[in-house]
Parts: structure tokens; sequence; C-alpha cells
């Protein structure tokens, strides 16, 4: 297995890109092909030592930066390591392409250069979210801000596919993300999505309210992009200033900074199940080849299970049982 | 000051409505106004002491329920203890109306009653949320699921003056929720209105994302209702289900019950801090007239604040002062 990984994307890259890929060379044994500035990959490499028949660099002399117009991005940089990677996976004899980088530049590259699946209109990232009970798939993440309900529909069908093959439960529930729990609510999109959904998908439970997301209600929850985007990202600035609070009052009390050291173990075993570098990586479902989406802000742990998650896509031929259904 | 309380609009009511507006009477000499099924009214009252002259009982039969759609209601329950009093503020002798009831019904209601102040489409709900410096405002939160750029704009409007007056801070700055940080970022929605705000209020400092909601980057945030009525909820589900899993971890280790119980006290000081009961009450801002929309799980404590929220909006003569700038 062969797996292209953009060395140059995500904010602390390529030193938690390279850190991750190595660590998922030893660990899963999986051959990485580095695209991006070769000197840079090269003086990074030389801090590990790994088996060297599993690495291979391609040189992309140009970086989309994190806050490029991605449309722009695409246009100006034909050299980057988003568009050259993505230009490998095309080109075949490699199976998945991951990147913690600029995600608008990953999505329009990978629509524009692998095309879309027949069936499929438009690209949508899958996010996996832990809930109470387990991980589910959330679809979309932010691909397609102005989404259609048949695209709402065709994310369903793709993401019960994955939850079914890659996070492994069998018949998995499908839910509308919506603001009432009843048929009927929502924008003019959710009530036509709610529909087609009806007729569609045999295991559609209705409507989830945002406040059910983290329950483990539904194992696929499809919404707009813009939606999503927004209800991933409150989540993540939610946990961030709750523990900045928290650490804060701990601080003013000597009692309690003696607690939160007897509690440390079970908080880093809460917090485990619910961070995202523990799962990794976000599937960009539609496109015509196996494209997994880091979050910018990668640790090397979370490139290594980005980088687990798209071996694990490769090993279940999701794509091939996507292609499929659709 | 007269308040008109919806006694039946609520999870818990009418307990927890007159518990909690017993408190209020009780600390803020308010007086109340309950409107609802007068035999529960009384038989509930009964369980307190508190100076007579200050309550005032209308009697309504009909009880919107939670679930009822708001339009259906409006239109068949006429009767109802949020048409009632509402209708009562409308005539005059009364300053505000609070309600934790079936929150479509209230926003229905309110706008057919009251109508909508001059220079405004629709109503939006403001709701006070916590950051890690101080109380910002978010606007709307679901009560216009199809805004239009100009109608975010007369939320910015709006919500400013409420942030200086209310929440009592100097030319508050205000942020366009938005998926990106740049201009030109999101759907035509936010397009259009960034410009409009640009345009029309100095104080406004652009996009803020939705991992930003928290950091207290804007004194009032402004979105489409549908979105914010997803960030809110998606927030209030993320907490219920951290502390579950939190609680759930902690239970398998003794050391960690230890920890924990050291640590009460400065969790429930940062719990304090961004609890919605705190707070108690969302204005909804944009009709002719002081409408405070409650949670609908709310605990006395939240009906109580609800009710000083109404006492503040009424004290600084919100009404007047939004009516003069719009």
């Amino acid at each position: 297995m062969k797996i292209v990984v953009d060395a140059m994307g995500g904010d602390y890259a390529p030193v938690n890109i390279i850190a991750g890929a190595i660590e998922a060379i030893k660990e899963y044994q999986v051959c990485i092909c580095f695209v991006g500035q070769q000197d840079r990959i090269e003086a990074e490499l030389k801090k590990y030592s790994y088996p060297k028949e599993l690495v291979e660099i391609v040189h992309a002399p140009e970086v989309v930066e994190m806050d490029d117009h991605a449309a722009v991005a695409i246009r100006q940089k034909r050299k980057s390591s988003i568009t050259i990677g993505i230009g490998l996976l095309k080109k075949g004899g490699y199976d998945a392409f991951v990147s913690a980088g600029n995600t608008g530049a990953v999505v329009a590259a990978s629509t524009i250069v692998l095309g879309m699946i027949p069936g499929v209109d438009r690209p949508g990232i899958g996010c996996v979210i832990p809930s109470l009970k387990n991980f589910n798939l959330m679809i979309d993440m932010g691909a397609n801000t102005a989404a259609k309900p048949e695209h709402l529909l065709q994310y369903a069908k793709m993401g019960r596919i994955y939850v079914q093959e890659v996070i492994g439960r069998a018949d998995p529930k499908v839910g509308l993300l919506n603001i009432g729990s009843e048929e009927g609510k929502g924008t003019g999109l959710e009530k036509e999505a709610y529909k087609l959904l009806e007729e569609n998908i045999k295991s559609f439970i209705g409507n989830v309210e945002a406040n059910e997301i983290y329950t483990g209600k539904a194992d696929c929850i499809v919404c707009d992009g813009y939606v999503g985007n927004v209800a991933l990202k409150v989540s993540e600035g939610l946990m961030e200033s709750v523990g900045t609070l928290m650490k804060r009052e701990i601080k003013k009390n000597p009692i309690a900074i003696l607690g939160a050291l007897l509690l440390k173990n079970s908080l880093s075993e809460a917090r485990k199940s619910i961070d995202y570098a523990e799962y990794g990586g976000a599937p960009l479902l539609g496109v015509d080849g196996l494209v997994i989406i880091g979050h910018g802000r990668s640790s090397p742990k979370a490139v290594k299970n980005a980088i687990r998650c798209a071996k694990s896509e490769v090993e279940h031929n999701i794509l091939a049982k996507i292609k499929e259904v659709l």
C-alpha cells in the first residue's frame, strides 16, 4: 500500500507531518510518498531512523498557505504539494492522499483532478465524531456550503457505507441535522431533504437536533457544509474555552490543584475519547479517489491516525463500495 | 414596574416559573402578573409567603405545549397564556413579558400582536453568551431561519444597543459569524452582510469563526437564526455529553473521586460562568415591546434571572433607544 502525504500542509508542516508519518510507517508498515519541498523534507527525515524502502519523496516547489484563497491557490500554484500529490493519486500506483493543508484547496484540487464519482454532484467532508456510545460520522463539514436536498441524500448514501465499512457498524442509522425534531422543521433545504431521505434511505431516523450530535442518536448525520462547519468549530472552541476557564479557577485554590492532580488520569481518559487527534482524519467523500483531510493544527499523533484512516479506507475498498451503491 | 410572566410556559411549568418569580419579587420588588390557568397558579402560590400586593393573576384557559406547531398554536389557541400575556403588554400598563414556553409561538405571537419596530423587518432572538472575558450577545438564535443581509444589519444595530445599555459596555465590537476569517467567505448571505456591516457599523470587526464565539473576540455576533440555533444547541449538547463522560471516567477510580471532591468548588465556579441559568433570559429584539424568552428547561434560578433581565431592559429604556437608532 502506498499513501501520498502532503508534507507541506498544516500549521506545523513539515515537522509534525513527517514525525507522524514516520510513526505510521513503523506502526503500520505502509509505504509513504512525501510530496513537498525536497530539501525541507530531507532535512526533517534526517532526524529519524526508519526503513528507507518505505519512503519516497516527490518534489513540489510551491506551497499553498493555510490562508490562501482556495480557487486562486489552485490556479496560480500549479506545482504545489496539493496539486502534485493529488496528481500522483490520479495517475495511479498510489492508494490514497492525506493532507492537513488548506482544506478548500484540497477539496478544489481533488474535485478538478480526480473528478466526481458518477451519481455524486458535490464532494462532502465526513468528520468522525465521538459520542457517548461510539464514533459516528457527520457529513458535510464544509466542502459544500450551498447544499441542495439531493446532495444531502448522496451524503447519506456515502456516509452509511463509510460507517458500515470503516467504522464497522451494521445498518447505520441516518439522521438529518435540523433545528427541530418534527418533520417540516428547518429551511427549504431540510424540508426537501427530509422527504428524499425518507423515500430513499431505509434506516433514516428523521431529524437530529444539534444538542443530540454527541449523544450517538444517529450513526451518520447529514447536513449542509456551512452548518456542519459551524457545529464542528463551535465544539472545538467551546472545549478550549472551558479548559482555559477550568484551569483559571483551579489555579486560584491549592486544594483544587491537588484535586486536579488526582483527577488527571481520568480526565485524560475522558479527553482521549473526544480528541479529534485520536481519530485523525476526515474522509473527503464523493471524489473519485481516496482523500483524507487532517486538521490544520494536526499533532504528529493526528497525522499518524489520519494515515491509519487512509489505510483502513484502502483495506475496506471503500471507493469501490461507494461506486457500487451510487 | 409590572412584568407579565407566562406561568404555563416551559417544561417545568408552572412549578419552576412560580418558584423563580417569587424569588424575583422578593429580591427585586417587581410586580408580577402571572398569566395562565388560575387554579393551578393559585395552588402553586399557596406554597409561598410573599407580598400579596406585588402579585396579580390573569386567567388564560389554554396552554401552548412545547411541541405545538407555533403558527397552528397561535391560530387555534387564542386564549393561551402566551397570546393573552402578550396582549396585556400591548394594551399597556405592563412593562415586559417573560416566557419560558414554546419559542416559536412566543416569536409569532409577539410579531403579530406587538408588531415590528419601524426599520426592523424580522425579530431576532439575542442570546447572552459567556466568554473568557465577559458576557456577549449573539443574535439571531432561531427567530428567523431565512435571514437576509439587511436583517443581519438590523440585528447588529439592535444588538449593539443591547450590549451597550444592558450588558454595559461602551462601543461594542460587532462580528459576523462565518466559516472563514477573510472577507468573501461564506454563502451569499454572509458576503452581502459583510459589505452592509462594513458600510454601516463603525465598530464592525469582520468575520468571527465559530471557534471564536466563546473567546470574547466580538461583543455582539450576528448570524442567521438557523446557524445560531445550531451553534447554541451544539454547545449545550456538548457540555452535557462531556459532563456525562467525565462522571463516567471518574467513577471508575476512587482516587479520581477524591480528586473530584476537592475540585468541586472550583468546578462549580467555572460552571457558574458558563451556565445559561445565571443569565436567564434571551431578549426578543425587533418587536415593539419588551419580550424575554427563557430556556424551556428553566430552573427557578433561570426564571428569576430572566425576570432580572426584563427589569434591566425596562430600567435602561432599551425599547426607546432601539427605536431611536432604527
